[in-house]
């Protein structure tokens, strides 16, 4: 798969951008169009970008968009419980196929994640703007690649510990703010063929998807959570025996 | 709460006993009977035990119980999709919120582990009455303390790999089978607050649950699996800047 | 093991209380002194605490003493280099026989803590006496059990990332600074039959060991610690064909 | 780096093929040169390869040599003593800088995968030419890319468990022999910036490293394993207070 594009649909609720000026005047073309724009600038010829919004039919998601994206990218907030379950199910087995996800800020509640992730993924947050400045813990980890230790963010949302995830497969950003708090902002998760990234910074009231550095995790986990396999989830398998002895004649 | 007894719900679909003679035969008092009077036998007064059905009324795992309950050990295989969801609900409340679970055998792909493990816990199987091996790879683990290395089970239904599971917090066992298959039979995963254990072998066509070493592994999976807390999982919350301060006044 | 006590040494280079009038007020009896007394407070009967110093033969800690020790804490921070080989190897030997290890504050560079994880252990510092936050990121883990989220420190080194050890096995605690850096300060390793927890938070020029709250965690880290077994690591071993089918008869 | 050749050197300690005529006739180039062959064959432009064997002065691996290289193969057996400290130094620390390890076989034991690894490494063996199947436990690794499940290898040494290594950072492949031991026999670790591959099969009694699916195993290993950076491993960095907001001006 080295050779052709990686194909990536970044999808978004696309709430507050219809109802906040302030949003739409930081992102005119949606937090959708910010991070494609971030996406297809750094990546180029590497990537095909495209959008989805909660607003189209299946939510954009019909299942020949799945089958036809390598890597999902999701951010979504107040709007979380309007997905559709069917929808939902059909993004978790895509993953578990192999398809990518990068999930964005806020999305830690997107109902597709805690699905994954199997837990609540709570945390603790507090919106005054303040500084967010992202460490790496993890240096040679290709996430990580070309970005500054630490990223500075000048004004964030505050997530903070404890987050409730399982512990995750590997540990990249570990974020500290202003008021003292930290938070695993940068998480690995493999699930089924699929891998999983979530990545904390991200705000509609801050434009941190303009940020170059921001940008430049983003594209590393593109480039990262492209499939290494795509296939349809195996069901559970009888295997008479010496059911293996015959491939090798 | 290591003074008190360990509170725990064995809890089984108990259709094959109903169904088949040779099952009610080897498990006159049920899968569930065979798992509580092997606990209850090693660990004594250090444990109180009790079983629950499906065909009780909430299946027999209401709010009151699972609150009344440390450890949940669950046995399913032909009635998977009749458990009703709001029970799954509860009970991965519970296990978020400190609760321990063990699952056994065929609840490899019981509604609840899936929903906490967010993958397929597809497997290969061959119902062919094979001498398992129980192999360590973990000696220090409490849940291996006294067991045998192998452990040997004369005849077992073979399940093999690929298991499709998140890679587990900690291994404890890998199983062989005379066929050749290997199996990751034993595993332990966190998810909030609470402890999971998966343990493969054990199938109502064989007497495995009368097996003395197997009953080591259950017992000491309780231990194990024992919650360090319980507490309702935290919801989100706003943490007003400083707030931490007057926690020190 | 459960019911004797656990054995604890507490080691110390014991070099800045000899030299700097300033540590010896703030650690009248050593740091290894500060240290045994807050666990032997909170413990009581259920340890058996001595300390032991560079300065004695074989550093205080011949094979007699490690075989009667189940959890050795070790500080040290000038005299790394002066720590004898042969002793290193003897605690490395007892470590992997299931001795647990807790190590201290600059003890991340201590000789056998750097040969049990294999790599640098180094970290970025500064000594300003800044506000030190130490945050549970695993709530239910049993170290975690009994300090406020976060400890409040009020003056430390600070310790910051990236810290150059293996993933560890399980991460308990993160801190946060002053000056913005984050440090993963409270990391589970196990290696062989042994448990290992390196805890950041203690430095000769600050009274840490003598806050409540770090002590707690002292204490539950001996706890955790102690060993499920105790062995000589077992050689590579020859098993003819059928080994273990003699053990079942 | 991904459009520059993989510089491949692999070592052998190169004495059972002095000593043993059977072993001469079935690794005419020397196991090293078998494994070499393996890796130029189905990487063609995409690799360096050479080799270095202990004979040589600074057995073959002086620090030009080390600079030069991304991924290090490492065959020993019989001779692990005789592997100079020194040049064990200079490998461990080419390793956190970034250069990739392939431990294969009997190097379970060489020096320098303990010093990284920490434990003993020692497991259970047995040369009875027994067949062993190489189970895949993680089907989207990209190690395991392009080889059956199982792979069959019709004669091999046993080794099994308990395998006395780290929890291993990912695993890809567990064995079963016809014995009926199992054995975590694909392991990555990552130590500092560099990768490690331990791959079990191959033995110098048999011809594993002729077999097809070994060959893409290692050259699948060589790719996982080169660097993703090189650098000489960062000493303790004092950094006084806002160091790093001069990064950003």
């Amino acid at each position: 798969m080295a050779d052709s594009p990686i194909r990536v649909t970044v999808w978004n609720e696309n709430v507050h951008e219809q109802q906040e000026e302030d949003v739409r005047a930081r992102y005119p073309d949606g937090i959708h169009g910010a991070v494609a724009d971030g996406i297809a600038g750094l990546l180029g010829d590497a990537v095909q970008v495209r959008t989805a919004t909660l607003q189209e039919p299946e939510h954009g998601l019909g299942q020949a968009v799945l089958d036809e994206t390598d890597v999902l990218m999701w951010w979504g907030h107040v709007a979380h419980e309007e997905v559709d379950d069917a929808v939902v199910d059909r993004v978790q087995q895509a993953v578990l196929g192999g398809m990518g996800l990068v999930a964005l800020h806020s999305a830690h509640l997107a109902k597709v994640l805690r699905r994954l992730l199997g837990t609540s993924c709570n945390l603790r947050w507090r919106n005054d703007g303040e500084r967010e400045l992202v460490w790496t813990v993890a240096p040679a980890h290709p996430i990580a690649a070309g970005v500054p230790h630490p990223i500075v963010i000048d004004a964030q949302e505050m997530y903070g510990e404890h987050f409730d995830i399982p512990a995750p497969d590997e540990l990249v950003f570990v974020s500290s703010f202003a008021g003292g708090e930290v938070f695993r902002g940068g998480c690995c998760f493999e699930r089924g063929a699929g891998r999983i990234f979530y990545f904390s910074p991200g705000d509609q009231d801050y434009p941190v998807y303009h940020h170059p550095d921001i940008r430049r995790v983003l594209a590393n986990a593109v480039e990262w959570a492209a499939p290494r396999l795509r296939h349809t989830a195996a069901g559970s398998e009888n295997a008479p025996a010496g059911w293996f002895e015959a491939l090798h004649r």
